[in-house]
Order: structure tokens, then sequence, then C-alpha cells
């Protein structure tokens, strides 16, 4: 069956995450819907990372089968006449029939928002979490890069997660002053983007470390807990769950296609 | 009476518009609840460009007195307590009694975004008019910049609309390539922005400005065609009306405060 690597990007704000749910509208339900009319029977999709409620993705990436050959241009367009405005297919590729879109990653990419203007931009409001007052990049970033390399990441995952191990490979994770979204009349206050590359995530694993890294920046812990937080592998230790908005897959790598 | 000048960012996707209507929420009425609430009674907002639906700002400017003295930064906090999260009071300032948001205005600047890449980015589809393929900047640029002067602007007026002149000034009018709104996966495409200063506005004159441009960059007519259909004071020789969606006020400017 001929098989398809899907890049898509979507605003999470209106549905219930990546996943199909018992109620309210998934990315991955939106997908299998618009697949099946194009298939004309029903189609699985499998996703590259599942994003919560209000996550948002610049680059996730879906596998799946189809009955029929399609070229891959004509089935962007296609399902892009099908899903709403805030989910896109960027483009498609045909690949082998044992792709698979979470299976095969080799590393994900996301990227974690943080505007610390007194007043929060209105064109901001579902895509960064509001911490108004003066953060401290310097440490948050020292922070962030002490959590590179191999570590068991227990205390970062979702408390109640059953999981074979909580063993995941971070290739790279930093803290940087970055742009707003729209160009604004906002005065004051950074943008800082926090940004993890990694083999693989816990559930909430990029949120608890993102609100971690706040109150290192806030100064209410020093940089240097960030270690401690992680070898104690208690999630007790480590800083609130910042909120999905934050929250982006900015894309996802395969060694070999 | 206490009279304030307020600095008001929103995004227009959710209102009617500036004004209030007799149906659905404007950026007016939703303000001159919020202000009716800390007065303790009726507050008459005037505001500095009358946005149409789905128009945005980064930069509006609103006038009204109060019957008590408020601080200005207590005033932004109370207001921001009471709006909703798409729209924001970002400064207030204590004016003379006779300031006029609008009769007091020197100078406004609106800004029209237009989105060419194949596949409109899920963040950008409130705040870009998508417009796939390419368009020539150069011929939108010397377009645009023709219309820079003290000129008659009927052919870029609304229909219908009874006023006193149809003349106005423009500083300033050029085409530019600018940013996308969210750091995106989006892989080729343009984000274009016109960008106009100008004593005052006819309505949907931006909008009927930006129309022409496209067509101009589409290469549908010469360049030379703008000062043809400007001298012309004929609607019917300009362009569509541009969605309102791509449209911002930037910005106000007054001389003497």
């Amino acid at each position: 069956m001929p098989t398809f690597k899907l890049t898509i990007a979507y605003d999470g704000t209106n549905y219930v995450g990546w996943q199909r749910q018992a109620a309210g509208t998934s990315i991955q339900g939106l997908l299998e819907q618009a697949l099946a009319e194009l298939n004309g029977g029903a189609v699985a999709v499998a996703g590259a990372g599942r994003t919560d409620a209000g996550v948002h993705a610049l680059g996730q990436v879906a596998s799946f089968s189809l009955q029929r050959a399609i070229e891959p241009g004509t089935l962007v367009r296609a399902l892009n006449a099908r899903l709403p405005a805030d989910v896109r297919a960027l483009s498609a590729d045909s690949v082998a029939e044992d792709f698979h879109a979470r299976f095969r990653a080799s590393r994900k990419t996301y990227r974690y928002r943080i505007c610390t203007a007194d007043v929060l931009n209105p064109f901001e409001r579902h895509y960064a979490w509001h911490v108004p007052g003066t953060l401290d990049v310097n440490a948050m970033d020292t922070a962030a890069r002490s959590l590179e390399g191999r570590h068991d990441f227990a205390a970062f995952a979702a408390a109640g997660a059953t999981i074979r191990t909580t063993e995941r490979t971070v290739m790279r994770s930093r803290v940087t002053r970055t742009k707003l979204t729209v160009e604004s009349a906002l005065r004051g206050g950074d943008l800082i983007a926090y940004e993890i590359t990694g083999e693989g995530f816990l559930r909430h694993m990029v949120r608890a470390i993102a609100g971690t890294l706040v109150e290192i920046g806030r100064g209410r812990r020093p940089g240097e807990q960030m270690r401690e937080v992680l070898s104690s592998r208690d999630r007790g230790r480590a800083g609130p769950t910042a909120p999905a908005r934050g929250l982006f897959l900015v894309g996802v790598e395969y060694r070999d296609l």
C-alpha cells in the first residue's frame, strides 16, 4: 500500500491535542476524517509527537497508508481543501511501507515561548506564557544546558505515567531571546524561547523543564538546582508544568528515509 | 474632568470593528463598558481610527474623561483586569480636557500584510491576505510611492460614503518584505507588508490600495496605472478591497500634547 510522510502545522488552541479522544476534536481525528474521504475507507494516522491540548506544531510529522497511489502535491492540496485553516498540510513524501512517524523519528525539537512584557500583546495570548517582570536569561540558559546528554528525566515526567524507562537523550537544550510573533507596539519586555532537541520526550517533560527554568530566571532558586532536581528523579522537586499554549513542536528529523 | 489618552492593541478577529454597532461586540463598546464600571457612570470613548470588523490594532488611541482622577498606571491595570485578552490597554496618559483622539491626530500609520506562500501558515490565518504565487515587490513599491503627497483619493474610497472632501495627504507609502508572525516551518513564500502614513484616510482606502497593489504585483496591470487610477477619481478603476484580516492600525501620532 502506498505510504506517506506528511508534515503539518497547526494552531492547537481549539483542539484537545494530537490524539483522538472520546470527546472533542483532535488533530489526528481531523486528518483521519479528511484522509478517509480521499481514500474511500478508514485510514490510521500515526503522529511523531503526541501534543497536548493547546500545544502547537510548526512541523509535526504523520504517517499513513492509502489504498491508491496519489501524487504528494495533490495529496497536500486535497487535504488542505478538507482541513480547517488552523491545521495545514505543508508537504508530503512517498515513503517505504514500513515508515512510521513515531518509531522512525531520530530527533524532535520543541520550543517553549515566554513573554515578560508588563502587558501581554493580544497576538501572543495563545502562543506564549506570560511571565511579567525580569527573567535572568543567562541563568536560565546555563541551567538548560546542564540537561544536555543522556539522563533519567523522571523528575520532569507527568505523574502517574507508566513507561518502560524514563531515560532520554537530549542533544541540545538552550534559552535565548527571540522575536515577537507580530511586529508590535508593545514597549519593553522580552520574548524568551527555550528550545530542546532530543531523541524522545516524556509526557509534559518540556513544560516541566520550562516551569523550572522560569523559577530559576525569577531568582526563586539557583541555576545549579537544575542538576539536583534532575538527579533526584522526584517530580515534586521540579517547578510547575508551564501552560500548554507556550509550547510548539518545531520539527521532527529522520535518519534514513 | 480628568481626561486620558489611552493606547490599546487588539486582535480584531472576533469583533464588529472599533465602532459601537446595533449588534455584535465592538472595541469601543468593550472599553466604554469597562470604563463605566471604573467611573460609576457612562463614559464616551473617542477613537483615533474607526477600524472595520476583522481589522487589528497595534497602537490604536482612545480618549475619554472620567469623573475622578486616577493614576494612569492604575487605569491600565484596572482596564486590563476587565477587558478580554484579545484587547489590551498598553499605556495611559493624563491629557488636557480638550484632547480628542481623532481630531487631534496628526498622522496615522497602517500596515497591510500579504503572505505569498503556497500554503498559508495557520498562525497567519487571521493576520494576512493569502496571495499564493510570486509578487513583484519592486513594482508594488514603486506604485505605492507614487501615492505619496496630497491627492484626491476618491478612486480608493468606499462607495456611497458622503464626506466633505476626498483629498488627503500621504506622507509615506511603501512596500517591503517583512517577517512572519510566528517562527515557522513554512518553506518558501514571502510576507509582504504595505505601510502607509497619512494625515487622514478615507473608509477602505488602505484596503483598496492594497488590492490594487496586489494586481500590480501579479503583473495584471502595469505599476504606472496607479497614478492613472488615482487621477481618475473612479472607484471602478481601482482593484478589489483587500480582506480586513491583513490590516493593522500601527500607531497614531499627535503634534502637541
